[in-house]
């Protein structure tokens, strides 16, 4: 089959992805207001034409709010989030431009019982770390988080601040755990009325449930998680390829 | 670090993961009665109590029902559809030992508006072919899908029975392309009244709703789809690893 090179996207969509760019790495905060078509015309050498697709083109994403005689505002993007790629609230957060933090709802050391067993490889009635954590961007609630932790391999973990670190750098640096893979599952849901108030959306909205078994270098289960996400302000990205 | 010996999962687990894989691969079908609480403990040589641990973790799992008095029976289990590799539903379907269909419900060439020349790599107005199908597995609505094609590209795709044959088969065979990969994404929404009416769902009811561009070899775009998967049929699965 011959070679063919790839063609460039037209005008209109090399601009508006540059500005969804520097809207996801945060250069262009939530509510700021974008120069004017005639601006932007003048600013890129093209025409107003090519302006008002790109756009429209963000608008159509979401990225972006259009008030007629008044001009474009940045708006509030869905969050992505890789799906294929193991990476904590915290860092994904950071990483987008966001300022991520948490509300630790409970820490408690509890006996485990039949799913949380199972995930981990654990008996019925073996030690476990169960955190629930209220996570935020930027002061918003996000996600609501159950994670189980198998308390011998995870000593000391009650004794951090969860509302501050990392579990995962814990993990890493003090328990000397290698984290080497997980299986994530995802399900779409409706919040329940206790969920919906924590999340602050209305019962019925759609959630993302994400379900998580983290596994060490030896293959052992180290973190059994339950997670709903917010299904307005989160999209799960993965690359994907054919089988073998 | 010193090695360590995975621990073997406790023998309840062990028996309800092997019942769990036969109902995945379709040995037991659905509504079929599993053996009594009396008989497996006598052909697995093991307590009635660890058989009953088995089946309430079934039951947890959603595999199976447990009527009191009358006896297990296999349930409806969700649908496991894997995002991190490229697999069209037909294929996936009949993999979980279900009978996929499919009802065209439209099929046309027309030509291309923004997000979905945006996403093609195409110019405003470029032909596009827009395949509309509702998927089904042993004859209940499961996915609707909407996939467009460059047409330029994908010459001869209209001539096929789109209901019998799969179109990444008809890419592949007849239009000499090899799929590469695909960037897919995954939102939590819920039913609206024609797509419920379609899926036979209420509305309201939870959505998955799946974005796909799939590449050639040479990074050009073949494929979009927006799908929407009905949200109590399906858990989609990755396997994830650490960034790096």
């Amino acid at each position: 089959m011959a070679m063919r090179l790839p063609t460039a996207p037209p005008v209109y969509l090399q601009i508006a992805d540059s500005i969804a760019r520097r809207i996801r790495l945060g250069e262009l905060a939530i509510g700021e207001r974008l120069p004017s078509e005639r601006e932007l015309s003048a600013q890129l050498a093209v025409s107003r034409m090519t302006v008002r697709q790109a756009l429209l083109t963000l608008q159509e994403q979401g990225l972006i709010e259009c008030r007629p005689g008044v001009g474009s505002f940045v708006g509030k993007p869905r969050i992505e989030q890789p799906i294929d790629v193991l990476v904590g609230f915290f860092d994904n957060i950071a990483h987008r431009g966001y300022e991520p933090s948490s509300r630790l709802l409970s820490m408690e050391r509890i006996l485990a019982k039949r799913p949380v067993a199972q995930a981990l490889h654990l008996g019925l009635g073996e030690s476990v770390f169960h955190v629930h954590r209220l996570r935020l961007a930027n002061g918003v609630p996000m996600a609501l988080e159950h994670s189980y932790f198998p308390a011998q391999r995870c000593r000391g973990l009650e004794r951090h601040n969860l509302e501050q670190c990392s579990v995962y750098a814990i993990l890493t640096d003090e328990c000397g755990i290698r984290l080497d893979y997980a299986e994530q599952s995802l399900q779409a849901t409706v919040a329940r009325p206790h969920e919906a108030r924590l999340l602050a959306v209305p019962t019925g909205s759609p959630l993302m449930m994400l379900e998580r078994v983290t596994y060490d270098g030896d293959g052992q289960p180290i973190e059994y998680a339950k997670d709903l996400y917010r299904g307005d302000s989160f999209r799960f990205v993965s690359r994907s390829r054919p089988p073998r």
